[in-house]
């Protein structure tokens, strides 16, 4: 009957809303428990920070004064490395405080935490990274080669405006999604050295400055379009550089993975000896193309000088070129340097 | 002595390094606690949601079969929805499965969680955002005010390129961070109708396509110059409109807070009276601004159409600016339907 209907449905009502309740305050006290206790945690996790930092300044002055057997100091050194690896590899990394987000970060998405507190997690943004670059360093072969054959076999010589606008506005979309990952990776807790970021921060600059820059047209546009085709010959090059640093880090990030779950604290010293190998191949490549890359970047200022195109985007892409090939050798001899020390 | 200073640091090492695996695996159990009570949450959760969905449909074919009080039925309807808002807006709401984030985001981050757990700072970025939206709108009025005041008084009738192109890479990058909290928000349970984001890809498609522009010199440059004009006399109205939004949307959410922590289900149905007022005043400015967006895309594109600028970027920018005032002039006015409903 309909009377009885009514009534089984206000009773339903009435249980879905008890358990709507009871779910909130579940939820409500489970968000209070984490919150106490990731907060015990992150005070311990502080305490043993200090306490490291502690031990090694004693070892460093029993070591000056003379005090203390320099063999012994290193196996001492070499535990304190390990705890501290373990501390901000392990599971509790997630509970040290969050490391500042830069400020690239906080510009565009304001205060949002993108630290992922578990390690899969990370793992899993780190592989998408991985397979991103990838994807993209395909395209940055493919799309200026075609830009480059179609001008010598349609175009006669002659770049038109659009497709080239297009291309620069790619880049700019891609290496902003770069340095947006690579703070978050940073963000949770990869080593990525810092140039590496403010090199994208500069392509990204690059790539803005050349979208304002005038595709100039006939007549003799194959000598006023020098910059332009110089800059999607630098293109290619960064291409072929992105796709055999990948290869190499995919390698590098398996063997980590196969080692322990990618935890440094497993792999401290001596790590992927397996890969390194592989590094003293990639490197004179990459010497190469920064050799290049300067000289892309000279080639336009010199286009910019002797007056064929005295654009002042001609004269800002030179100097980021330059500016990066400088800062691209200086941080990969460094990497070489901190990696050969162990 | 010597020795004793090492063995005493020794220990000291040992405790670090007991107290670093110690902290380790506290971490690690903490992690798996919460993971297994969120799944049951979860779990409970979605039954839950499921459960609200059937009785609601059983209400609505008994109503259609008229075996259901109408006014009985409208009192069940508001238990439900009550339920539903304790569940997406509780303290629940944190372990309901998160909504795929949309494309724009995993694009530029890759497949990190933008979701904050804890309701504080999901306030904290919603009031963020307000403080952002309010530092750039009075940027929005003051950048091109000077600009056109300059091209008057010192640059004589004609905007050199410069200046301008700046003006757009900044809106660029303003519209990309607007689109991207906007994502996070509703990430984060907002309820921002999917056209305000919309609107922004429109806006950074427009400044991006500005920047390909080519800012004309002399002679003649008043009339070639006419397209740029406009842009930034629609740029200076944006300013207003955001200031105008932002008061209203400040308000907006201080009174939500004060009535309940900005929970909607404290403030279901009649909720903000008092700032819903302020909504009958700003809308027909807000509909005067509208129509005075469709009026610069329609002079756009006629000054591309009559031949004086004939680039493609003008009538991108015009049909652009067409599509944007129809759009929101449509999701103004189904906002302003839905909230007389109530
Ligand atoms: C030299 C090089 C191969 C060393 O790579 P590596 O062995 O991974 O270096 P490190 O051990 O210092 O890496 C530390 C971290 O930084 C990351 N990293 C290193 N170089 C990076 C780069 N160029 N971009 C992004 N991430 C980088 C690594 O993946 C690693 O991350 P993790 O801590 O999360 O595992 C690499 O830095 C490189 O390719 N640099 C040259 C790039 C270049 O010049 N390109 C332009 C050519 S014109
Ligand atoms: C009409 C208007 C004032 C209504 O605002 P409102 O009362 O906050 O609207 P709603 O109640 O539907 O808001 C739902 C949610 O969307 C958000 N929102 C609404 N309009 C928004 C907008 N234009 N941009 C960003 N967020 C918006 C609200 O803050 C609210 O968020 P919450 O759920 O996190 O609290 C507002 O949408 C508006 O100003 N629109 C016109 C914008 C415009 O046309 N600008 C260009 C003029 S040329």
């Amino acid at each position: 009957s309909s009377s009885s209907a009514a009534g089984k449905l206000e009773e339903e009502v009435g249980r879905v809303m008890d358990q709507a309740r009871e779910l909130h305050e579940s939820g409500a006290s489970l968000l209070w428990k984490i919150s106490n206790e990731e907060q015990s945690l992150r005070q311990k996790a502080i305490s043993l920070e200090s306490s490291i930092r502690r031990v090694r300044s004693s070892i460093n002055s029993l070591i000056s004064k003379k005090l203390l057997d320099p063999e012994f100091a290193r196996k001492l050194e070499e535990d304190l490395q390990r705890a501290s690896s373990i501390l901000t590899d392990g599971e509790a990394a997630a509970f040290l405080p969050a490391e500042a987000q830069g400020r690239f970060l906080r510009m565009f998405l304001g205060p949002i935490n993108v630290r992922a507190s578990r390690k899969e997690v990370q793992l899993k943004v780190k592989e998408e990274y991985n397979s991103y670059r990838d994807r993209t360093a395909f395209l940055f072969l493919l799309f200026p080669l075609t830009l480059l054959i179609l001008k010598s076999w349609i175009w006669e010589g002659c770049l038109p405006a659009f497709p080239v606008q297009l291309y620069e506005a790619w880049l700019l979309f891609l290496y902003t999604g770069l340095a947006m990952r690579e703070n978050i990776l940073r963000a949770n807790g990869s080593d990525i050295r810092p140039w590496w970021i403010y090199h994208h921060y500069c392509a990204m600059l690059m790539a803005l400055v050349s979208l304002t820059w005038e595709i100039k047209r006939q007549p003799n546009c194959a000598q006023k379009q020098r910059g332009v085709e110089l800059f999607l010959q630098w293109a290619m090059m960064q291409g072929v550089a992105m796709l055999l640093q990948n290869r190499y880090q995919r390698q590098r990030l398996y063997t980590r993975i196969a080692l322990g779950k990618a935890n440094r604290m497993d792999v401290v010293w001596g790590e992927t000896s397996g890969v390194d190998g592989q590094l003293w191949v990639l490197c004179p490549i990459l010497f190469a193309m920064q050799g290049f890359e300067a000289y892309v970047g000279l080639l336009l200022l010199k286009t910019a000088f002797v007056g064929v195109v005295t654009e002042w985007q001609v004269i800002c892409c030179g100097i980021l070129l330059v500016l990066m090939a400088v800062g691209n050798f200086i941080n990969t001899i460094q990497t070489l340097m901190t990696k050969s020390r162990f």
